[in-house]
This record gives C-alpha cells, structure tokens and sequence, in this order.
C-alpha cells in the first residue's frame, strides 16, 4: 500500500507516456521506500531505466518530480501563485480563504482522503512532509522569513492551524466548523495565520524587522 | 475493530468488576454501533443485562461513561480542573502548557494512538466528537460564552488549533513544532487560543462583552 497511487489520470499526452509513467512509478516507489531526501534523482532514473536527464527534461527538479508522483487533482502552483499575489497584510485571509475553498471542492475530496490516510498511517509521511515543505510552503517561508530564520517556524505554526482546521470541518466533522462558510472562516481562522506569518510572535527572536 | 479497546486495565478495584466490565463492554459497543448521542443508558444496560439505574451507580452521566469506556491512561478532569483555575487572560498558555506536556508523556503515546486511529478512519469519529464536545470542552465553553451564544465556535476554534499542533508534532513529525519546548509553543500558540477562547474575534456577534 503507497498511499499516493491515487487512481487513473486522463488527459496524458500520447508519445512519451510510457516513459514518463515508468519514471513516475520509480518515483513513487523510491519516495516510499526511502523517503523524499534520500530519493535521488539519479536512483530513480536507475529503477525506470532511463538516464537522469530525461527525468530532469521531463519533470525539472525533484520538488516538482514529488508533485506530478502525488497525482493531484488540480496544480498547487495554481493555489500558491494566488496566495502569493496577496499584499502581506491579507495573507491570513487569503490562505484560509482559497485553501478551504479547494477542501469543499469536488476535488477536495481526494486531497482530503489522501491527508487522511498519511494520519492514519497508510501513507507515506516522508513524502507528506516534503510535499508540505518543498512544495506548499517553499515560496512563503522565504517571503515571511522576518527576521532572518524564524520562516521556517512561521509556516509551519501557519501550517498546524491548516491541518487542524482539515481535521475539525472535513474529517472528524466538529460543528460549527463544518458547515461554516469559507469568508466567515476566513475572518475567524485569517488573524491567526497572519500573526504566525507576520506578527510579532512574542518570544525571543520572533518580532519581525520593520 | 472498535479503535477504543486500548487493552489491559490494571488496579480495578475487585468485587463488582465483572459487572462493571460488562457494562463498559456494552457501553463500548452501542457508541460504536449508533454513536454516543443516540446510545441511551438504558439500551447499554439492556445490552449488559443490568438496571439503567446500577449504571448511573457505577458511572454518574452518560459523558462520565464514556470517559470510563475511553480507557484513558489519564482522569482528563486533572487536566480540565488546571486549565480552569486559571485566570482568563492565561487560558491560552495555560492549556497549550498543560496538554502538550501530557501528549509528549509516556501517558500520551496511547493517546496519539488513539487519535490517529479516529483520524485514519480506524476508530469512532462519533466517540472522539463526544468526548472532545462533552467532556473536554464541556467547562470551558460555558466558561467563554460571551457574548452568549459564541462559546460553541470558540472552543471548537481552539480546538482546531491544538488537533493540528497534535498532528503536526506528534504524527507526521514537522519541524521545528516537532522538538520545540513546551514553554516555547505555549509563547507562540497560546495567544491564538485566547484570541479564540476571549478575544474580539472580528466578525459580527463575536465580540466579547466587556
């Protein structure tokens, strides 16, 4: 059980799919086996038996190679450019807003049944983790990192508050959280996010430079 | 699969054990076959061949049942009695304080378990809503209820809060949540618990009287 192999796609180009379908299972297969970080580029070029520059032809670099492996249902890239137009004093909002827009979605379903089955232990945490780090939360870490270093903390309180929100509306299905509508959740949860990314954290080293 | 039999009990008291035991055993089951608001106490000592009233004797109220049924490793009313002699300006602290250091206990490995159980699908989403809403939350939402009528959305924000610092520190191991002190996360996480416990919450109605 990988826990990503998330069922059929559809609109693939045709030619070079077999080839990129071999370089995505090897992908697969390395990430799960031994993590996002270990996996190397040139391993998993090994196991599709093809040379490592086709993978970086087709795919760029490992970040990316992660996010076509998951399967997702729609381009995080989408999201985060979205959330990346945002001025600095509405991020909080502009997170809570289009993330949990894409949770009531019907393609939230998936992404929420995927989620699910990292906590529970059916999935593959490595490359949970890494999606969330080198994926969702790369562009942001560097924007917020103010002062210098405490980024990585800021996204990742940011992040918390995100998964337990998934948790409470989605999973275990905690009123009024579950039925509230995304703008009203966005006003009450967006104040949150936007201490954790911008505030002053009120602990040694966490007040921002102004 | 219950998701709640956490297995050996030890130091119950002997005598009516048997009984009792036959009583939790029921309790257990009628949770997990039509949840804990729709098990009556008397299907439950119906289904334990004993009279309504001996399981009122044993276990007071319905939610007080439940915690028996739960098996916990911990009385969570020594917790939820810290939290509430603490002043209302250091509830956020204060509970960040005090249920973080319980989940990196010895006694918080089988809570986790636990979760991650309901979480992965394993357990009685049902049981865990129930026990969060009525015991748990119970003191503290009459506690924070202002103005009237805000305290449900209050206590299930906080909630939200500290489910994902749970997931994020405990299960899918995110640092720096994962290895920071308890000391550091109550500075960081706290004042979102008490922005949502008493805080003005920015939207209409939530407005705390003052």
């Amino acid at each position: 059980m990988t826990g990503v192999d998330t069922g059929g796609r559809s609109g693939r180009r045709p030619g070079n799919s077999g080839t990129r379908e071999a370089i995505l299972d090897a992908a697969r297969l390395r990430f799960a086996e031994v993590g996002f970080d270990k996996a190397s580029i040139r391993s998993i070029a090994g196991a599709a038996g093809v040379d490592p520059a086709l993978v970086h032809h087709y795919f760029g670099a490992k970040a990316e190679l992660l996010t076509a492996a998951l399967d997702l249902p729609i381009d995080p890239q989408v999201v985060i450019g979205r959330i990346a137009a945002a001025p600095d004093d509405q991020l909080g909002e502009t997170i809570v807003r289009h993330v949990v827009t894409i949770w009531d979605s019907p393609v939230g379903t998936q992404a929420v049944a995927a989620f699910r089955s990292i906590i529970g232990g059916g999935g593959n945490e490595s490359m949970a983790r890494a999606f969330l780090l080198e994926v969702v939360l790369k562009d942001i870490r560097t924007r917020v990192d103010s002062p210098p270093g405490t980024g990585d903390t800021r996204v990742v309180l940011a992040a918390s508050q995100m998964i337990g929100l998934l948790v409470a509306r989605k999973i275990v299905g905690i009123e009024p959280l579950a039925s509230m509508p995304p703008e009203l959740l966005a006003r009450l949860v967006g104040p949150t996010l936007q201490r954790y990314l911008t505030g002053d954290l009120g602990a040694a080293g966490f007040s921002p430079g102004r």
